[in-house]
């Protein structure tokens, strides 16, 4: 145990554990990644994995944030409600019971009930990104690529409204289980296929009020016509769901088109920075590292890291 | 071989092969259905499923339609492109070589180039309906719903243009393969839940520019809210994605909306009436037996009835 501030933060999703080492000051000291997400847990669970991830390392109090407080998770988290921020989520912060050495605490999701949403380790992120650049505290929106995208805004430092798009997972289910995938070359070595993702930004830009969904069949219809290469299949795919997010985005910014800000994988960032370029948008700003700083962020806020060992258990049990 | 207008019409998709025994009048005088699609096909493939299928029936000719005439299927048929009439189809029925007493003609499938589209077997059962419904020639738009539902537009006997939405594909891969699908009930056995299926219908109607894919998260959403229980998520989804297929039509149509022709499994065509009357159009004349009809139609405008021996072989075997 220790009272100097020291802390781990766990970022744990669906598909990957990443831990991290903070000393007193909030600086990440070192930093591991397993594939142990929910999905892919090693023997023993949660325990076993926590275990395993934070080996050697100081017991400290830690703290998670992402699918492992989910129904499916160690302990389901109760939501905490937009509008949220930093003080909010850390209300709603459990402790579990871990059986070693590591006080654990779980942090919350947030949930929107209309139009109904969820999310959850986003928001850590998020509050994460607010905490390098406090510039866009006052006003700024998020976006963060993945299997589930969130589209946040944030008014005075607050996360006040989000929703959610299945790009990532539509694609998948699409390439790997849909016509649209068969025949198609789905190497992940293969080169980037440029022009085929533009085509798609472009298919679903022009879509309208149809939406890219709409043109989804002419991917299919292109290739049979050779008018799409097997290979193009993909790419072309790739930018037409990333490109109906976008649509999606215009339609609710009109022409009023506030500077995003990226936070996720490189390369995903990379093809929606050239979205955005596409659909009006300037660059983005792109944010590393925002799960450790929104980890460090909540456990501050959560007072895990000076009164750790005092703070009672029994009140964060419900 | 007989050439007293007698015929076998086998109507060949993905997942089924029915076949019907024409008199010499076109009336239907017997019928078979295995579940010999292209992806089911018994020992022997193509040829055995033909021969076990027509087992004991005459040696007359026989025409095939549907996605036996793909890339996949028994020989690939070029495409004929719209407009298209029974007698411009007709011209693109190739004779196959199968080493049985049978002669088989396969029909080809339609073309659309822009938007790029394609159809296989649909528009034999469009003639069909034609064939049955003169009524129908002058103009129509039919729905064909399925794995790929077809909408298509006919003026003056010809199909002019058409669309695919790929409604039932989608409902299964997100069903079976996405976050939507899991903790949901799909027991095809459980009591219909028509106001799920109302609910999703709404929900894409009210989703306006945005469209019903901007709403897919929201079903995990209520899930997790308690707000949609599991057992009624499948009928929830079918009511999204059948409502899209309206929303689309609604955006095509405006305000003129012209009566809707359904051809398809008659569970469908009652969600698909449903939706139809939920959307603003009157309940939509639905027709029953459209391929057995286009088959005979077909056989008759390429000439298979009364001069089929005589027909030269090479000429169609390009």
């Amino acid at each position: 145990m220790t009272t100097n501030g020291q802390l781990i933060g766990l970022d744990w999703g669906t598909s990957s554990l990443r831990a991290y080492l903070y000393d007193a000051d909030g600086n990440v000291i070192a930093s591991r990644q397993q594939p142990w997400g929910l999905r892919h847990l090693p023997e023993g669970g949660f325990a076993a994995a926590l275990l395993a991830i934070t080996r050697d390392w100081p017991a400290c109090p830690a703290i998670a944030a992402g699918m492992v407080g989910s129904r499916q998770g160690w302990r389901e988290i109760p939501y905490v409600d937009v509008p949220a921020d930093a003080a909010s989520m850390a209300q709603g912060v459990l402790r579990v019971e871990t059986c070693h050495s590591h006080a654990l605490w779980i942090a919350p999701g947030l949930r929107q009930i209309a139009p109904a949403d969820v999310m959850r380790g986003e928001e850590t992120q998020i509050i994460g990104a607010l905490s390098q650049q406090p510039a866009l505290r006052a006003g700024a929106r998020f976006v963060l690529p993945g299997t589930h995208s969130k589209w946040a805004a944030v008014v005075d430092d607050r996360i006040v409204a989000f929703h959610t798009v299945m790009t990532g997972e539509m694609y998948a289910v699409l390439m790997k289980h849909s016509i649209l995938g068969a025949g198609a070359s789905i190497d992940p070595m293969q080169p980037h296929h440029g022009d085929a993702f533009f085509r798609g930004l472009r298919t679903a830009k022009e879509s309208g009020a149809e939406g890219a969904f709409s043109r989804l069949f002419s991917t299919r219809a292109c290739m049979l016509a050779g008018d799409l290469a097997s290979a193009e299949v993909p790419d072309f795919l790739s930018g037409l769901l990333i490109g109906e997010e976008f649509r999606l985005a215009r339609l609710r910014d009109g022409d009023h088109l506030a500077p995003l800000c990226l936070i996720g994988d490189s390369s995903l960032c990379q093809r929606y920075t050239a979205a955005a370029t596409c659909f009006g948008y300037a660059p983005p700003v792109v944010i590393d590292n925002a799960a450790a700083q929104g980890l460090w962020r909540l456990a501050s806020a959560a007072g895990l890291l000076t009164h750790t060992v005092s703070r009672p258990y029994s009140g964060v049990e419900t």
